[in-house]
């Protein structure tokens, strides 16, 4: 038999290949899988946190609590939003409390040591929207009923955070002495997305933003089906016709995509999801793309209607024909702090705030109950 | 401001994490895409090559065509399987083929530098069954209508084969005096099932499976649903009264997994399906995992039948009560050489094979076409 | 104008119009809705029962505890099944119960005034495979977790079969000096499906099923897909490709349908679900025919393997190449008397079995929770 | 056995029961099915009939050549809308073309024979919301694509309104001299929808649309999902939380129900269809109700945000919180004449259509081609 030829492989972007490798034998093989839970671990102390809490008065008590013991007990300097700040101001014992002017918030990332939100899930979004490029660290609290990024209650609002300081991989048993070994967290994929106007000069700002959820190009209250062209680089994947379109990070999975029929990935997974909302077409099925991909949703010259943009909820605006949306994988996650190994958490969230496959237990119905056996 | 506090990430795996990184200004991020297009590229011309085909004598023509090319214009060793070697023995002009024994077959993958598959994407699937741990580079080339997996058509199938043996980017424009520059390869996860038997010795050895498309775990023709146990490492994740349920890859998702309601999952992420075949439940969606996920799928005591297992549509067989199959990444993906970038290739095929949104450019049917314009 | 032209309609099956009208206006229009809810009239005392019970010792006391009742306090001929008559002559108080022969079996329905079944679901589908041509009313009391079909519970079963026999139309607030006003009642359609073996001869007793819940043609254990032509009389519908194909009453469809993913459809919809069974085409999706549909379904010559046949999950059987199952509505409903207005009960019904829509109250999540107020 | 009691049936609406009966044996039945093919037949000939096309220039050439043959070789009167007749006012030999002003608008069908419409689905809209109460016969031809309503070519246009005219059975095989035997009639139910506002006073005119395919409510332009009761007379059915819910007939169920992921429903099944809109909840499925049904889509009080109506598509308004819409099964059907048999008509509608099913023939991908045969 001939020696086998050698070969090697090479990524087409110019980056190496960390997992895909060349056997001893010549054979191609994965060295580990793509993906791995993460541990986040302190060098030194976190000295800096910007707490941010749900719009309304409901859970201003929690915010005082936490406030205080970050502040006083952890001696940390903890930074509000300038709203809260003069709200605060009647507070005499915050004097440690301080917040940023318009010039500063630009540069939080930079000293922002983590962040941590009280209030549903959408208050991590809002603390997506303020770091619109690179963000701290965020341990989150949740106000009323847990939800699937707000996964930890405010009963143990204490030993959870000075866990997170501390650097324990089990937030529950916990203690000073211990060794620093970190802290579980998923870095969140978020969606870099480029509005691209037909008729802008070259020197135009561009505007830019990162969603944690989902950027959705729909027909808003025009009474036709939206059209819509889809291209990955020079490629027209496909049009659609369809109340929308989504492109959905695996964290968005289970907001509005999930709504829309589309499946719910796990957000370890690096994908986009690519997710019809009502298309008028029984064959179009969801699909989950590589991270890799580079999308692009166009409103065709000869649409009947301009159609609108959304982007994880909001900024929404008029898209008139000619206009897109550039997406791809952002390079700024927004990492999470999660207290659990997060496959076990994530599917505790699934049951939890969906009921998941909640008749599993149950004995099923209209099936038979008295047969001759199995065959 | 503090000085922000230093931190670094690891994996739990222990493997360095490639991706996530700690910027210079203290900041997680991404340094790029988990996933990207690979090119092959061969360091020395490859000289041994293993052709199959479907059964039957459909195809003989093509296959002595195929044989004759590889041997003769190439000059390389061209290896089949017994049962097509001795048909191939009244062919005094095809010296040059060659076989293997029962004890050869398993060292197979030390020789061969590259497979040629004729017929379906069953040939495909066999191609897998063969090679149970490492498996070379496969090209395939279709019979009749392409499939997901055999993009090539047999017309200009000598073109086709020059290209990959002297490895050039594009395959169309290829010539012997260009530069190697290498073939577009997907890496195609599979999945090692372990069937771990209620009774079993420890000394016995394992029934081991490689899966290119998915495992499934079902009734059979049992009355009554099955009752299945899911489990993620030590975590019991769910319980499944179904049809059944299946672990796909991605490759496998556009297979059974899509025919139970899954998603289409393009075949660069890394990722494992967790599609339930009609379950008695109606909030059980199919849910997507990393591909470091480590599942078993388990019969319970209290199950009122016996459940049947099955791995790529073969080798059938009962699982007791107590019994179980484990399921995880191989690290022995199957690469298949393709003519084209994967995700354009891949829509293609979506288009081609399941007519995916073919009604994009219809008008829509029922829908206002005599209103007062857009709002 | 001219006077407008008189005109009439026909039903093609010579039935009289009996819902579609022409008005005096010359207008076609609808008399009423072709459907409503029923009340069943005793116009005398009912004096005969059968009471069926679910296999098993588990409800031998309820059971008990309703024979005495029916025999002793409303002095009714009580009668059960051979096997548990044998069980029940320890039983020296209840001389009053009876049994049947198997020549009286088929006889059955002109002597019995109701049926009364203590168990599942499963009960009922067991009292509707007994009769198998027309079937008394049917009362139905849960041992456990009501069912779709059982929706009493054992608690006030005396009350309940006291308001069956007097015929009340608030069962609740019934009693003997009450005027008789009637009992809800659903008459449940019921598929009348025979067997058509390719090489029958023609004095061939045929083969007949009456089901309640639905009619399935799948592949067994056979690793293809099934290939299953549907007709609907001279027309051929479609050829399916897919695990298997179902014909599903409106009972039914909360059954093994849903669980296929066919629509939930209300009972008294008079209709039949062709529901495929994951059916390899995107664009197969389950379909509701008039009740006046008369389908077959048949394996091709060219079929690869043999396909099986089910009714309501019992009586397996193999249809070969060539042999076919024809599918019609049953002119032998199933009537059960239910507590409470259809609607409203079955309503409750997919809450409590399915959980349908259970999220409806709980908070959405990954949706924005702060913004800036409606558009 | 003692003789069986004596029962009747009644309906809870008062209308007789016609197809559920009592046998002579006692026993409950169904006299017939409840659906069945109708043919209208003339007593005389018709002589009025009104044109209507789609806005538009495009098919000018075929709308002269109806209106000529109409008029001028069948002797008709023929009525247009009041702006093509303005524009067909430089036509001299159109001069039997008459219109009508707005008084008469409304009492069009006590004078039109039938309705001819030109061009989509949605000219067939037009005539539906033209006629809000009684609504003469409609054939209509379709200018491009056959559609689900236009099943009929222009090609052969004369021949079908002959076939028409003279109420012949076959369309294909009509002659003058043939017997009248009626044309295949299609009664589609319409639902009546009725605006109630929170703060009317008792004697403000209600506002009252048919609708031919859905009313839907919906979130618009919020961010926030739309929040909406949904009770069945005085029953709380459910509370969605939505994008938003629709209430479709069995002819709206291939138009923008299925889009949002109902089953397809048969034109002759007498039903309502309750089709959410990318619900936040797994389990809620689409349902189809009986057409006695009389529903309630409410704005509860404590919404987030006001909703939006939309009938057909169209006169989109504002409900504020609590106001509603009443719907339920108009007495006014648009009957539709088609050339075929409603089934085949219909089946051939989906497949033209949808593309339903359509790789039926096709080899089915990635599936084993080579096995050891049947189970």
């Amino acid at each position: 038999w001939p020696k086998k030829a050698e070969i090697y492989i090479v990524r087409t972007d110019g980056m190496s290949c960390s997992r895909e490798t060349v056997r001893a034998s010549g054979c191609l093989s994965f060295a580990h899988p793509s993906t791995q839970q993460q541990l986040l671990v302190w060098r030194e102390r976190p000295r800096c946190v910007l707490v941010l809490k749900k719009l309304g008065d409901e859970q201003w008590d929690s915010y005082l609590r936490v406030l205080r013991y970050l502040g006083k007990e952890e001696d940390m300097r903890v930074v509000v939003e300038p709203h809260e700040y003069l709200k605060l101001s009647q507070q005499t014992d915050l004097n440690f409390v301080d917040t940023y002017n318009h010039d500063e918030a630009g540069r939080l990332h930079q000293h922002v040591d983590f962040v941590v939100c009280l209030g549903g899930d959408g208050t991590i979004l809002h603390a997506s929207s303020l770091f619109q490029r690179a963000i701290p660290p965020v341990v989150s609290f949740s106000a009323g009923s847990l939800g699937f990024l707000t996964n930890l209650s405010l009963q143990s609002v204490e030993d959870d955070l000075r866990a997170v300081i501390y650097g324990c991989e089990d937030l529950d048993q916990c203690s000073i002495e211990e060794e620093m070994r970190g802290v579980h967290i998923t870095l969140r994929m978020r969606l870099e997305c480029r509005i691209v106007r037909q008729n802008q000069s070259d020197n135009t700002p561009q505007e830019l933003y990162e969603v944690l959820n989902e950027v959705v190009v729909d027909r808003g209250a025009n009474p036709y089906l939206a059209k819509i062209e889809c291209w990955e680089r020079d490629t027209l994947i496909t049009k659609v016709q369809a109340d929308g379109v989504m492109l959905a990070t695996p964290t968005g999975s289970t907001a509005y995509s999930v709504a829309a029929g589309g499946s719910m990935v796990h957000p370890n997974v690096p994908a986009i999801l690519f997710t019809p909302i009502c298309p008028h077409s029984l064959s179009f099925r969801p699909v989950v793309l590589p991270d890799y991909a580079e999308l692009e949703l166009r409103i065709p010259g000869d649409a009947r209607c301009p159609a609108w943009v959304c982007f994880d909820g909001k900024q929404r605006q008029e898209l008139q024909r000619g206009d897109a949306v550039r997406v791809r994988m952002s390079t700024n996650p927004v990492p999470t702090i999660s207290k659990m190994d997060q496959t076990r958490d994530w599917f505790g969230s699934l049951e939890r705030c969906f009921g998941w496959n909640d008749r599993a237990e149950q004995k099923p119905l209209g099936y038979i109950d008295r047969t001759d056996g199995c065959s």
